[in-house]
């Protein structure tokens, strides 16, 4: 038995994200399925996180397990030949067998982007959050701060989890480059909606709807009501999961 | 009477093309329609150059006639506001009443995209041509040398042209940047598929199946039989129209 890890890019825009469903085309759904024929049995793969859906991957990771002895560069032409070219294997690596995507993940960063400016490309629109707005930035980075650290993000989970909504941000930076506004979020795991719920509070907060300090108050209160909208899915990029 | 000049950008990735037809989207088939409507009556909308199914614009430029006395930059919005997010209007002016989007024209600049390696990113795919196979960049522009000047480009048109064949390429520039390559056209006026055709001809130059100097050949028998196959069509993108 062999552990074999992918590590994926994909333009999210016509998928249903990451996990597989009834309804709908899914990442994992569609490279399961070449797995599946590859191997000759099912296949499960395990992926580093459920990216929602319109949500784009730099590098994703997933890891399945094979009794196939297919060098891993076949493995890698092989998916790639086969899959729509908005989803690429960029690497495939033979693992130790206790490694597995989810479990061994140490933390992940995300990109979110904000396009600022009148129009958006026509090539890059599916990749930014268009907000043509005047935001105060200096106010957004202040609010950002209070969310860096170990904290219970039950304001910024969507439903109410089952499990310990406590998770540590370790990197929470806003950088303007232009007409782009990039939300840099580096943390040990993520609840559903999280990042992009954060992005949409603080976007409330450089409109002047909330002021910087209570973003604080709505950390503390552990009150989803509080805090502001989802910021839609296409802005948003898995950057890197950290082992 | 005003004379309303549209600068354009487009991914044409979903468009049968720029020129309005009965049996599929286009680019000037969309925003006649919003033309139309804001007029009140048809409106004939100049384009610069028909650029054909698939092909990109970064700055196509085409022109109508108004009676409405709307400010240039509400023009904008409402179209903007109104045709999907894969073309944008990006500048609207108010020209003197001989200016015409394409007999005003004194020339245009392309540019053609290869992608030279394994994988192409799931973001880029619809703006490059995947050619990952070992090129002669030398023999390429040593052969795309002979093309820059006046010439009859009979042997790189694609059906027999009923008017002159003559056009003068003024530059055509072949850049690689790593696993990217760039050919960059610029002449006074191009016939149908000329682009793709010249890049599809220097790629067989490049793959060592035609000599650098049988590009001089083709050129002079004016038959479109011993030229290369016509590029696709994802690879190219109209940058810009000189007036």
């Amino acid at each position: 038995m062999r552990n074999i890890k992918l590590s994926l890019e994909y333009d999210g825009t016509n998928y249903c994200g990451w996990q597989i469903q009834p309804n709908g085309i899914t990442i994992q759904g569609v490279v399961t399925e070449f797995l599946n024929r590859l191997e000759g049995e099912p296949v499960t793969l395990y992926g580093a996180g459920r990216t929602d859906a319109g949500v784009h991957a730099l590098n994703q990771v997933a890891s399945f397990f094979t009794k196939k002895t297919i060098p891993c560069d076949k493995i890698k032409r092989a998916i790639n030949g086969s899959i729509p070219l908005d989803i690429r294997v960029r690497e495939v690596q033979e693992m130790p067998l206790d490694f597995h995507a989810r479990f061994s993940a140490k933390g992940k960063s995300y990109l979110y982007k904000l396009a600022l400016g009148e129009i958006v490309s026509p090539f890059e629109y599916r990749y930014f959050y268009h907000y043509p707005y005047k935001l105060d930035i200096a106010k957004i980075q202040i609010g950002a701060s209070f969310l860096v650290g170990e904290h219970d993000f039950s304001a910024f989970a969507t439903a109410p989890e089952t499990h310990s909504c406590v998770r540590t941000i370790t990197r929470l930076n806003i950088i303007q480059e232009h007409d782009q506004l990039n939300f840099q979020v580096e943390g040990n795991g993520f609840l559903r909606y999280m990042v992009r719920t954060i992005v949409g509070t603080l976007l409330e907060v450089g409109r002047g709807k909330i002021s910087s300090d209570e973003i604080l108050e709505i950390l503390e209160s552990k009150n989803r009501s509080r805090a502001g909208a989802t910021a839609p899915a296409c802005g948003l990029t898995l950057l890197k999961v950290h082992y």
